[in-house]
């Protein structure tokens, strides 16, 4: 999987990923069993959007954007580009001319195990990108890398075409294979959140709505 | 204190629980010779609250919300919840349908030496937090904790009823018992700075206003 | 140059500093082949803010704001404050009645190696600050420092009188000799990525307009 | 309790704290419930140590060692040093000298949350130190901290007193109300092991030596 | 994948594993192309250990050591258990009474994305562990994970039965379809280097023997 | 300075040199008011090393270790290598082979402000090296830097010629020019440290043989 570009992957269902994404992060991280979430620092570098699309997967050397270029021209409509790197790095990859042309091919977002700059500008033109760092430090164009294969990030793996959740909470990856089921699993979930939201708005407690003083005083649990 | 909840504490009168909340948390800080800041990673998970209630505490297992749920019962209107974990956890502890009960039950606010996920939820509920990090990596109930026992957080003791101010700048801990001297010491710093604002804003000099000219020279400060 | 306070200092041209403030950061940072880049954790207070000035040097102790009370004598309008010290420090050095005394002065801006308090009322003033951290405990003012002269911060030499230019990617500073050369190349940069987004915009791929499709064969590159 | 230094301070009974000293860390912070370890960023300056001593407190200001010269005169044979800081400081406090001074008074160890120097010194001398950092900045002997007050150190609270166990796992604190209690519950575990440790040496494994293989089946653990 | 035990797993031949140990990480690491090393956090508890030995790959809850004596049981002579974790945990999941198991069923060593304890007892039995940290806080056996499946650790996937080899430089992972290829570019390497170590020890220089005089002129490089 | 290399740079004498080194770091440091320490997670890869040599500087690209194959042929006996980047870099820029030909040509030691390998060969090799971080990852030999230019590591410029002092107290850069008064003054704090190490031996206090109990009970002091 070396300096390889795949040219076709297989993609979700575009209703089952923006079913996802109106879930949003913490929603479908529990129904697919608290699986699939990016570590915690990474962050919007601005604050209020939610979104699901396909993964395009970019595997690049430290301090080397040259596979974002290459990557541009794999970009379906809906994609998200998810940048891994072969060892650590903090650089800025990606700024405002790559956001132009990948706004103009279709992407809709980015995230990134390395750095983002332009920020100003990526907020301007409403492409939010989920990054560890922003940095202004500038990269080089002279390793390959490759495009569409997996990666792995904070002990996640992404495969080209999983589904990528990203808002405020964080970021989710969902196995493209597995994506309708934990959709449904997802509605459930918000669902059966309709009817305790209410319950709580009114008052009720949770350890009655859930019956939890029993085991509570099971446990051994105290009043004083 | 182990596995314990404690149902009635006392609060610090309500007017000047208030007063604090309007001074801030940097003059609360300095009225108190600078004693009761949390750890400064402590940050807002939006900006622009500001405010002052009375600790509601909590003491949870690493990775357990399960106290969360038991300590909503002892919630008294303008209590403001403060979790402490028996060992460090990042896990999410707190999201939307816990904040909508919380709300139900009068609390106006969050401090949490944990994570803390539905950042986008909790901002439309108007229901502030403090956290170290946002993460939706969620918790189980299966251990018991305590509620209204003093904890630690950063080395500073929060005993329940204590008063909590919070803001842009962090989190400061005012002792109950010594809430209305604070609150006084507070009041004069603020006065005392109106006249120091005025002259400064005219253009005059901090040196010259404290008289510090003198100091500075035999401090041997040279001028070139 | 202990204990120095430098009284006139020379300054760029403010149609220069003007100018490379409206260049922003990122590339300020290119166009001097990526030197002067403060490290990547001082982040602004606020985002929204790009501006330039010159730099106001203060090496201070830790925990001691003495020499900003010092420096404001020095202010010329336009300048930005930035601060050093001789040991690190994460206290808030720097709140509300400082900015309202460096506004009185004509400072435009703050850039600090240490802690910064009363975030809400900075942003009140629309006084930006860009710093390591936000942190409400105090300093004292008990030993001396000095006020441009040369300080360091993260392996960057700032001269009094250096260009300051500051956005939300971050910090990047100009030699003063430089400026204008600076200024040339980075109005050169802007001129070309304006034809360079157009196409972009249009659809146009990076690999093309760039020419890199021969170097990437080169390199080994397989589509699969 | 404000620049306070308590000359008379209650000690555990010397074989009860030999006791612990044998037993480590591990053993006497299981013993306890798992309570009272510090930070595990506290580690030794050399390895091989292993002692238990009664804590004399010290509370000392930011990058100032003043009260740990006050604290020599209260060193009775068998204490160790534990120092806090009343604000966060990585500055070596104490070196050769002071352990010189500290060993003629009978001190037998040192832990601070802070910096420390001239290691190669304090192992020439035997004198062990558990810090958070090595670092060779000094301190200045301005402001007062106090003596024999209760401390706290990454939330465990630390009265004068107590005692410490500290070898290269870290450092737990022993309340010394508890200690005769905890020294008990530490030798019946550390005879509990030895059995223990016959069976597993001997090949038998612990899912059986424990009986664990019904409650893995139960929770549904698969075989292939 | 998930509560899963594979009691059978495929390892490479134990010629070519103790090839790989005296070879060392760094060599190794070169060999496969700069591939396979876990992040350099992970470093021995005491130092002056190398060897290599069969991946038995442990995947355990946070703060939960239960796997681990499950894993036991599958241990072959010549093994070294690495375990990963479902969510970050820094909890000490293995000491003495578990080294005494495992050398007892032939494992000779640990790699460990956790805490370990006892380290002086660990160093006693000669049983070298790899960890991020230190940390005396102990763990619960209440969550089933799995024995034997792959895991990742810092984006380096480990498959049962691939080669680990460690050393005071790290801890390198070997696929095993690879070792044996692997092992034959190693060994070329340490020929190769035999050659190049005695003509730099008698004085001539690296861009001498490896002729870089030319790319460096060409490069531009002025001499002064 | 890009890209270039300075031939023959001026050295302390020999003598001087020595004294520091027999001095060490923290007495040095002290002796020049406090100046000159390297950032404290600098530490030696192997503990017990003592010594002090001429700077031979080296400016390195990020990940790419050539400019230290080119330092190599201006070592002159003595030298201490050292080696700051233009980009942060963890990398493993140096091993066993590069020792072997800096031992070859008179180098005593390494600073680096990046990542090292081979650290049992080194070593055994008694080649002593100060670094941030233990590292196998390699590095590529593409792009110049230079040497013997001034460099910045963690806000201290290091000239060449400069003398640096390392032990296990971190690392401690003298400037040459003061390097003469500098040996003076650490060796008058060490002869003033000889009579104080003999009283404090005998058990007289601090507080009385540096006088302090009037500024102690003047500052407020209180005895219980």
């Amino acid at each position: 999987m070396n300096n390889l570009v795949v040219q076709n992957i297989p993609r979700a269902d575009q209703s089952i990923i923006d079913g996802l994404g109106n879930c949003g992060v913490s929603t479908v991280h529990e129904a697919q069993n608290r699986t699939g979430l990016l570590p915690h620092n990474f962050r919007p570098i601005y604050s209020g959007s939610r979104l699901a699309g396909s993964a395009l997967t970019i595997l690049a050397p430290p301090d080397d954007n040259w596979m974002l270029h290459v990557a541009m021209e794999q970009v379906v409509a809906g994609d998200i580009l998810i940048l891994g790197t072969t060892s650590p790095s903090d650089a800025g990859y990606f700024g405002e001319l790559l956001a132009v042309s990948a706004k103009a091919k279709g992407a809709i977002g980015l995230v990134i195990d390395a750095g983002v700059r332009d920020v100003r500008e990526l907020k301007e033109l409403a492409f939010p990108v989920w990054s560890r760092v922003i940095c202004s430090q500038g990269t080089v164009k002279e390793t390959l890398g490759s495009v569409n294969v997996p990666i792995v990030i904070g002990s996640i793996t992404i495969n080209p075409g999983d589904v990528i959740v990203a808002d405020d909470d964080g970021v989710c990856i969902v196995n493209r294979a597995a994506a309708k089921h934990t959709l449904e699993k997802s509605l459930d979930r918000l669902s059966a959140e309709e009817e305790k939201r209410k319950r709580l708005a009114s008052g009720e407690l949770g350890i009655d709505m859930y019956g939890m003083r029993k085991a509570l005083k099971e446990k051994g649990l105290k009043y004083e």
